[in-house]
């Protein structure tokens, strides 16, 4: 017997539904179990002393055992819950529940608990209507970018996560034991991605894991998260870069408003709002100045060559009022704060930020594809040692490129007004490994 | 001014093209160039002595340097090449390339360079024809698979790589430098999707990498590799996870087959077969019986119990002959040769290995929901410790379920005809962390 889900249970007649036990309430007489699956809540109606198998199951269930329940399903008005609740035939026990450990939601005299221990035991946490949307909502913003750059031919492609030398700068790098050497955790594909340009690839995205070796503790960092990596070949400068963003983001949201957007107000209270047009674009140092003249805000001199976090959050404020934009991309950093590999013009980096509700979520740029050019830039930082396999990619022919890279857990947290613990599937920090 | 790709320059008329150089001849009088990029070749042709620009660009040019071309394509039946050339009024040239270091393909006097060779140089050799067709099937083979699911409730979920125990064997694991502890790398998101599933997410899969310690040097072995997985709940047996898993194969190679069937054909030499209805479905004894009495294979009566190596590679024959399919599941293994978490059934593992032309590409199975069997099942094998905090995950209601892996590297080799080396974006083995 095909099963059908809770959510569609009205206007079925004989039904199987399968799921969690959500609540029940067992009298002498009469018990009600509501049952919930991925896509709702159903009641289910007993008569007690009716068949003996029905009031033994019923007898047996705790909250969050799994049942599966077959019956009859019967419209009612004095059922809330959708009108309609179910006579079973039969309940299949398939999983009793121990008592829960922890309290997913506030209730009567127990506050909720905190979210280190909600994610101790995260499979029981995960279970709520709000957590489960998370992940409704995540895949289809991840599938609505792919699909987006895969009708602009964009490849797919898969890099190693497993490196010979430490990327980049070398620090925050988690090292690993390869049987008889070391080897190190990629901290982004940025190197293989542009190596897929010197392959010819033209267009590739990736959407994998990323590690960060950093012991920080605040409410967007992790030390493993998804990266949604793109890099693409010919562009004529850096802005080509930031248009592919903005409209592949306003694609994204675009579909998820569709899919989700009132059950995400309705639950987190967020409204998905989707661009309109171009986003707003400022350069750095204009910033500050506005930042200054309209918000009293003044960047300590030594940090005005970048982005600081208290400027990042009083920019949403600034992008909001002048543009009515959620959305803002900041330009020509200064080279020192900025990748050896963005490529320059006249000193100046040819890449941005972007900065979505106050916080950045992208790093992109033209890169600089000229063996020469980038060997000096890489000396200018003292890294052409380091990087000297990832200089090699540019000897033998390399297209102009540029790309960028977003974290999908920090998107989804922000889309949401969540923090990132409460948003991935499993939160990994520095003294966090489980479960 | 729009790029226009190679492919479709035929017809137009005023052109922007870029690529690399496949081949340049240069003579006093002419020059021909002809210019790859993703989709295709096109030929460049410059009249010398007519512009100064243009010769002292075409004179600077080596075999895989980067030109952006602008100008006249004209139909001509004297070119080969698809019957166009273009005659440039511009041409940028975007990089100049090094000698190459390594041969990509044999030519005049010259072997082609080993596979090793080739992957120390990787982004040169990626730039062929044929490699760059395995990324193109692998996006389309991998979007297909991720459309088919999605169209059934699948979402998708990223599982932490970074794990704070060696899952399942605890041999052939990497162990990682984390702060002042150890970590290590998931060799596969096994237990992690089982989590999802007791967290009610019901249906999900994830593609991302896995990893594995160990020191083979086979041709379909690798220390990293990018695993497809998926998890499914209220299944009723193993033989739903079989059915789905045939349904999604079969709906992949189908759009393989028809965006890329001819082009596979003609430059690996294999044909794309997309399996009509119903895998075979044999049980492992009576597959031995059967190799026994067709191909005189005895199997070493202390591996009965798995399949061996040869007994693949035969089953494949022995498919094809008795069923004409190249696919075949194999069932009722015995339970001391499989994970612990496999539901038994008057003790036989509910679960089959899938193999597709001679090689294992899948162990999928129904399993061990219920607690206190699966606890048991764990302590048969000595790993009630090691696996102690994924037996939590079962304590507290938890929904019957089964799933499988694939790899989607092992995939496209098997598609293709190709070693694992020659199929991967990168490879990784116990001696290669580079590129």
């Amino acid at each position: 017997m095909e099963r059908t889900y809770a959510a569609h249970v009205r206007g079925a007649d004989s039904v199987k539904v399968c799921g969690f036990v959500d609540t029940i309430r067992n009298k002498s007489k009469m018990a009600f179990i509501v049952l919930k699956d991925i896509t709702g809540r159903v009641q289910v109606t007993v008569e007690k002393g009716e068949n003996p198998a029905l009031d033994e199951a019923v007898n047996q269930l705790t909250p969050d055992s799994v049942i599966t329940v077959i019956g009859k399903a019967v419209e009612s008005e004095y059922v809330k819950l959708g009108g309609v609740e179910i006579y079973p035939r039969e309940i299949v026990v398939e999983s009793i529940a121990a008592p829960l450990p922890i309290d997913r939601e506030a209730r009567k005299g127990h506050e909720r608990s905190s979210i280190d221990q909600r994610i101790d035991y995260r499979w029981i946490d995960l279970r709520t209507d709000a957590n489960q949307l998370i992940f409704k909502v995540q895949t289809v913003l991840v599938e609505a970018m792919r699909e987006y750059l895969r009708a602009r031919n964009f490849l797919e492609i898969h890099t190693p996560k497993l490196i010979g030398a430490a990327s980049e700068s070398g620090a925050d790098v988690f090292e690993v034991k390869y049987f008889d050497r070391n080897a190190y955790l990629a901290q982004s594909p940025q190197f293989y991605k542009q190596m897929a340009m010197a392959s010819g690839l033209e267009r590739i995205f990736e959407v994998g894991p990323v590690f960060r070796a950093e012991k920080s503790f605040t409410s967007k960092h992790t030390t493993e998260f998804s990266g949604f990596d793109l890099e693409m070949s010919y562009i004529e400068s850096y802005e080509d870069v930031m248009k592919l963003e903005q409209e592949l983001l306003t694609a994204a949201l675009k579909k998820v408003k569709e899919q989700y957007g009132e059950e995400i107000a309705r639950v987190f209270g967020k409204e998905v709002i989707v661009p309109e047009g171009a986003f707003p674009v400022v350069k750095l140092a204009d910033l500050y100045d506005a930042l200054e003249k309209e918000f009293g805000y003044t960047c300590p001199a030594e940090e005005r060559g970048d982005l600081t976090t208290e400027a990042e959050h009083l920019s949403y404020d600034w992008a909001m009022k002048h543009y009515g934009c959620e959305f803002l991309f900041v330009t020509d950093y200064d080279a020192e704060k900025r990748a050896f590999y963005h490529m320059r013009k006249d000193g100046v980096p040819q890449g941005y930020d972007l900065i979505w509700r106050g916080v950045e979520i992208t790093t992109g740029a033209q890169r600089e594809h000229r063996y020469d050019v980038l060997c000096a830039q890489a000396a200018e930082k003292g890294l052409q040692d380091d990087v000297k396999f990832y200089l090699e990619f540019f000897k033998y022919g390399c297209p102009p490129h540029g790309g960028f890279g977003l974290g999908i857990d920090r998107l989804t947290m922000l889309l949401l007004g969540l923090t990132i613990k409460e948003v991935m599937f499993i939160f990994r920090g520095p003294n966090r490994l489980t479960p």
